[in-house]
């Protein structure tokens, strides 16, 4: 999907809401245990009762790989439930030397057919490139991830006195346009979206935190917003598990909705 | 396995070789497509031509993945035709927040019965927690890789002069002892094994980068081995391909053995 294609959908929408499809089979409800496969259906539910109200879709793989080879096929089988026109992460993390991530690369944009697949930036570069290239497909780099573990080495000051995840920005902005790369900036510090647009004026963000990690939707929408949108706000746990009986399509239709709103007013705003 | 098992595994069979097994279909030999399942069967007659050779086997899920569910299937019954009496390594290379490494540690830990897993150290603390404290599983954390884009972070230096990959290793010694935590340190620059062992003197170090990518066995051996040699250095591609006919096991088995004499000459020196 190109950015052009991708800020239509959030205008026509009204919505950047990601939903993050991180499916716990030891969390949904007790209900869909009857069905042959719980996790599938689960997902189905889940994504007739969100679509209208997001514009992408992003799958946590580790949850698939938890379940074995099946979990694999549940991960294909849900890609292909989601409407052509939703952008889809596989959120992997991945990241190796170049023969191994060219395997990757052949596993997410080829054997299944996401749009974006996250990466990890600590191999460098040779690690990122084999991602890069592949018509209409997307690398999401971590630069400032939502964890409390973001401070053991991303804010660690470089000898010119930059944090880590500025250097990973400003190093990767020379591997590949903002037509093909967004990064992973988490919602938990709403004051450092002024600071990456600087360096990432154009790049599409891709922001996790917002909800069960405390994240300030309003706040990182004013800062962080540029003029294609450039942000894509994930929920997960805050939409999935919204409600725990017969009816949880509907709570998490709730929440979800909850989000659009907001996203709704500021986008009226902006570009109304 | 223990450190100490490990260590006398070592011993016994005067090997510190780890095979990686990064098999891919389009480069084992053609005769093998013949068979209903290819790739288990490369792997199965690699493994019986050099197990007494080695003391680990490090399949790269990336070269698993890429096949999409089979893939898993091939990952899960390579394993089981690997002996009891080898260490075994999911080079995985993952890393996510809290809950979701903990789903990562599930499929690799008890899903499959890997010994250890390669973890990336970029999300920081609470990323590698969740792998920690499983009796007899070792987390295997990036510290510098071999690929050319090691230079872009790992050796970028801090504040206080240091390289973050030493940062990495400083800091990751405060969350797990050396009976449970290894680091990845690439061969192809052998003068950096006397640092490295000023700061982990005690860890096992999983070498890779020996063969195809140039290191220097003989001299990372001499600065990198400590009183429980502390090294599993692996060779891939330079074993598994080193014939591509029929005899393609019996050509893994000579590479392997070439590894494996200059290794014995090492230990007898050290510990004979």
């Amino acid at each position: 999907m190109t950015r052009k294609k991708l800020f239509g959908q959030i205008l026509k929408k009204k919505s950047y809401l990601c939903v993050g499809l991180d499916t716990d089979i030891n969390r949904i409800p007790k209900h869909l245990l009857q069905y042959e496969n719980p996790v599938l259906e689960f997902n189905k539910q889940i994504i007739e009762a969100t679509q209208d109200l997001c514009v992408a879709y992003k799958p946590n793989v580790a949850f698939y790989e938890s379940m074995g080879p099946q979990g694999w096929q549940i991960l294909a089988e849900t890609l292909e439930h989601i409407p052509k026109e939703h952008f889809t992460i596989a959120d992997a993390k991945r990241g190796d030397i170049g023969n191994t991530s060219e395997m990757y690369a052949r596993a997410f944009f080829d054997k299944m057919s996401f749009d974006a697949l996250t990466i990890a930036p600590y191999m460098g570069e040779d690690s990122v490139r084999p991602f890069l290239g592949f018509q209409g497909k997307w690398v999401i780099l971590l630069a400032l991830t939502s964890n409390p573990g973001s401070h053991n080495f991303q804010r660690t000051l470089q000898e010119n006195n930059e944090p880590l995840f500025e250097k990973v920005m400003r190093s990767s902005a020379e591997w590949a346009s903002p037509e093909e790369m967004m990064f992973v900036v988490g919602a938990t510090h709403a004051e450092d979206f002024k600071k990456i647009r600087e360096i990432a004026p154009d790049n599409f963000l891709l922001v996790p935190g917002v909800g069960k990690q405390g994240g300030d939707l309003k706040k990182l929408s004013e800062l962080g917003m540029n003029d294609h949108v450039g942000l894509l706000v994930n929920s997960s746990r805050g939409i999935l598990y919204a409600g725990d009986a017969e009816d949880f399509a509907e709570k998490a239709r709730e929440a979800a909705l909850v989000l659009q709103r907001e996203m709704e007013v500021v986008l009226n705003e902006r570009f109304g």
